[in-house]
Order: structure tokens, then sequence, then C-alpha cells
């Protein structure tokens, strides 16, 4: 994994520490709510990864596109799914997302997966 | 199928032959892109379809959530498999989406779902 | 209370229950929790209150200012606090939010609060 | 003009003259910074009227681009300038607009423009 | 004051420089009224401080917020206090603001609030 | 032309190139379509690059803004005309979008336009 995605996430979880250590009983179980939302059940993990991809290209969020798009990768997605994944974001959501999605290209880059 | 979906569906009908018939190359095109975009690829139209669910959610409009509503039915996603997919876009989209939501259920109640 | 208040209300009660009844564990935590969010703690209810019809007026959604204004008027905040409120989101959220804001004041009028 | 447009004019008076009269002094200037924007200057009132079309697609609200959509015409804007208007809305925001700009070319019609 | 927040606001206040001087007479109305809109009134301006966070979290905007952020921590909000506005803006927005609050706790932590 | 300038071009280029190799035929004709909705037609690709700028201040995407004030300069227009255009962003935007429009201001320093 490269050195900026590392960085990414180690900010990402000295920032989340921070969070749950000041944060109300409120914030703590919003925080585990958005992690069980994730969890396989009707449908699998691996698929509600992918609709958190395309929430997170829509509402035009680089970190949380960043954070969903390694999930995605973890969980066997090709780069074909992913691209396709990300062109229903591009059309629902327009030329807007245009820079979000050029970047997921580069994140997919640094992933190894181009 | 209910009638007031079938109304939905008559009306939306009509304003589209109208912006096609009168629309440019480009609105056409941009049409034509947006029903390409739900074909079978590396990724299903059904798997599609789920996705631009979630996107019409957390983008919060009533239209798009009817229109893949009616779509994930049809591909047979059972009740509990959409209500996850809500349930991703609830978290990601937060208590502004409630109100989308709970219509979203209305929908399922009126399309036999429930 | 005027009747298109008790009517809004009756549906949304009508769709909520829909909701509860048919959503997983992690709807039913999400809609609990929203309702946390808003209790008495380091800030009170009422205060919060006010801050809910804040971030549903810049994010324009006319289900969630009803919800919250109605909310406001019964936690006694007086026509000027709440008309001051909305000046704050009018400025923040612009322009676009002006016919959500209009409809607000229809909707403080129908409270008997003009 | 169509009685449905008159009907939605003199309910957005009626709501502005409540907003007017009970609003503060920020409310009022900003009500009156809006009607200065759109001024001719450097950029002609009919121009600005365009740019103001394409702000209320891209931001997808209905009754903001009824607004400009009748003041575009009264400017004289051709049915092939406003739906070029509207194309660059629609890619800017993606399939998500459609909706809107399918009623939008309901609008157009019920103006005797299609 | 860190000197991240410094290089900060020297930044902002050179732009807005350039936005005024440049700007047309709306602009500064603008400006002007963006400022009037926290004035003590019936609402302190206190009050107005975190009306402004939330809808800067809800929108998504880390400028916004470290601005609100930085005068509710002149204002005398507690920590407790802020944690508590942050969760209601998480709650109405969603795990796409995420990003935006961890932030925001950061930020807390270099004002020494934590 | 300043270096900071030509830096994002250069990564914006390398990322587009990423995003048409790795791409679908419907990446490919979505970004196509991305550059014919701004062709000269019954609106001038002048007017069109306005109307791409507004979108783009008023949905607060700095990329899109910085491309499309570039285009807008290099089509001729006035400091007076840009300002005027960003004023009907800001008004219907409102003061989330200050932090880009003063970034805009800051741009278009870069670009010897103030």
């Amino acid at each position: 994994m490269d050195s900026s995605l590392e960085k990414f996430q180690a900010e990402r979880q000295r920032l989340t520490d921070l969070a749950l250590e000041h944060g109300t009983q409120t914030t703590k179980r919003f925080f585990n709510l958005d992690t069980a939302a994730y969890r396989d059940g009707a449908l699998s993990k691996r698929t509600k990864e992918l609709l958190g991809l395309v929430g997170s290209v829509v509402l035009r969020c680089d970190d949380c596109i960043n954070y969903h798009l390694v999930n995605c990768v973890e969980a066997g997605y090709s780069k074909e799914e992913l691209v396709e994944a990300m062109d229903v974001s591009l059309i629902v959501g327009g030329s807007i997302t245009i820079p979000h999605v050029r970047r997921a290209f580069g994140k997919l880059d640094e992933l190894g997966q181009l």
C-alpha cells in the first residue's frame, strides 16, 4: 500500500480517536452505526461497500471515496466493476463529480488496480 | 400496479416525450447515456439499479427514488435487501433523508412489498 | 393546530410506523439516535431544536423545517427569534432557500405566530 | 399566461408579503439584494436571468426554475437557447436534475414556447 | 492561537481584501449582510455562531466550520456544548459529514479545547 | 500563465488520461458530452462558459471554478462581468460559497485580471 494512503489513514485514525475520546454517547453510537450499516446481512458487506462508494461519489467527498475504494478493492471488485459503479455515479451526479472521479482513478492507480 | 404510480409514470412519460422532441442532440445523448449506464456489463443491471437507488436517496430526489425502487422490485430484490440499501443511504445521508426514506417505505407498501 | 398540519403529521406517523415495523435494527437505531440527539444535555433540547431548524433550512427540506418549526414554537421561541434563525439560514444557504423560508413564514402564520 | 402559473405566482406573492412584513432588516435586505443582483450592469439583466436559471437547475429548485424560466421567456430567449442552457445544467448536475428539467419542459409548454 | 490557524486566517483576509476591493456594490453588501446576520438581536451573537456552525457542518465547508468554531470558542462555549452541536449536525447530515466533524475535533484540539 | 495553474492543469490532464484509458464507453461518452455541451450553438461557447462558472460556484467545486474561470478569461470576459456572474452565484448559493468565491478572486489575481 502506498505511503500517501498510509499517511491519510494514520491522520484519519488520529482524528477518529479524538472524536471517540471526546465525543458524546451520541457521537459514538453514530460512529458504531456507521460501521454496522456495512456488515453482512440480506445484502453482503461487499455489495454495501459498493453502495457506499456510489453515495460518496454523488455527494462528492474525497475522503469517503478513498475509504470505500480501498474497501472495495479489498473485497475483490475488478477494475471493470469499480469503473461501472463510478459511471453510474457520474451519470447521476453529473460533471461536477468529474474532479472526484478523476482523483478516484488516480487512487486506483496508486492501489495498483489500473 | 397501483394507480397513483401509473399516473406518476404517465406524467413522467409525457414530459420525457416533450424533452426528447424539443431537446437538442446533447439532451437526447444524455438521456440515452443515462439509460446505457444501467445496462448489464461487468456489473449486472440488477446491481446498478440498487446503486441508482442509493444515489437517489442520498441526493434526496423522490422521483428518482420511485423510479429505481420500481426497477429494483422488478429485478427481484427482497424487502430485506431494499431496506438494507436504504439503511446505507440513511447513514450516509443523515436524518435529512428520512422524509424520503419514509415515502420510500410508503411506495414499497403501494407496490405490495411490505 | 390547523388541519393541514394535522394531516401532515398523521401521514408522517403512518409512514414512520411502516419504516419502524419493516426496517432493520439499523433503521430503528438511527431513528432512535435522531431522537436522542435533541435531548437535554450540555445544550438544552430547546437550543438543539433551533439548530435542527437551521440545518433543515440550509439543506432545504420542507418536512424537516415544519417538524422543527412546530417544536421550536412549542419550546417557546418568539417570532423574532425564529425569524433571526431563518435569517442566518438564508444568508448561509442563499436565495435557493427562499422558497423554503417563504413557506416557513406561511407555516408560522398557520401556527398563529405572525 | 396559464392559470396554474398564476396561482403559483399569487401564492408566492402572499408568502413573500408575509416574509417582508414579519422579517427583520436582514431578511428585507437579503430579498432586496436578491433583486439587485439581476439588474443590468456589466452583464445585462437578460444574461443574469439565464445564469439564475442554470443555478436553479443544478441546485434542483422547481420554484426557482419556474421563476427564472418565466423571466427568461419575457427577456426574449428562444426555445433553442433555453434548451441549451438546460443542457449545460443537465451535464453539470447529472441525471438527478432530470425530473426538474422534465418539469421545466412542461412549464415551457404551458408558457406556449414549445 | 496555533500558527496553522494564523496562516489560514491571514490568507482568508488577503482574499477577502481582494474580493472587497474588486467586487461590486452587491458583493460588498452581501459580505456586510453576512456579518450583520450574526449580530446580537432577539437571539444573541453567541447563539447565532452556534447556528452558523451547524449550517457549516451539514453543508460540509471546512473553512466555514473553522471560522465558526473559533468564534464559538471565543464566545465561551464548552467542549461539551460544541460536541453536542456537532452531534446534531452529524445526525442531520449523516456520515458524509464525518470527515469534516473529524477535522473539527482536530481543530478543537489545536485550539486547546480537548 | 502562473505555475500553480500549470501544475493543476498537468495533474488534471494526467488523471483525465487515466480515466479515458481505463474508463468504459459510458465514461468516455460522458466526458465527450461534457465537452459538447459547451460548443457554439443557439448560445455561444462564450455564454455557456459563464453558465458553467455559475453552476460550479453554486455547487462549490474549486476545480470546476478554476477550469471555467480560465476559459472565461480566454473568452474575453472583463473583470466586471466575471464579478457580476459571481455575484449572482453568491446570492443564489449563499455565504457557504464565500470561501470558493474568495479563492476565485485569488485565481483572477493569479491570472492577471485584477
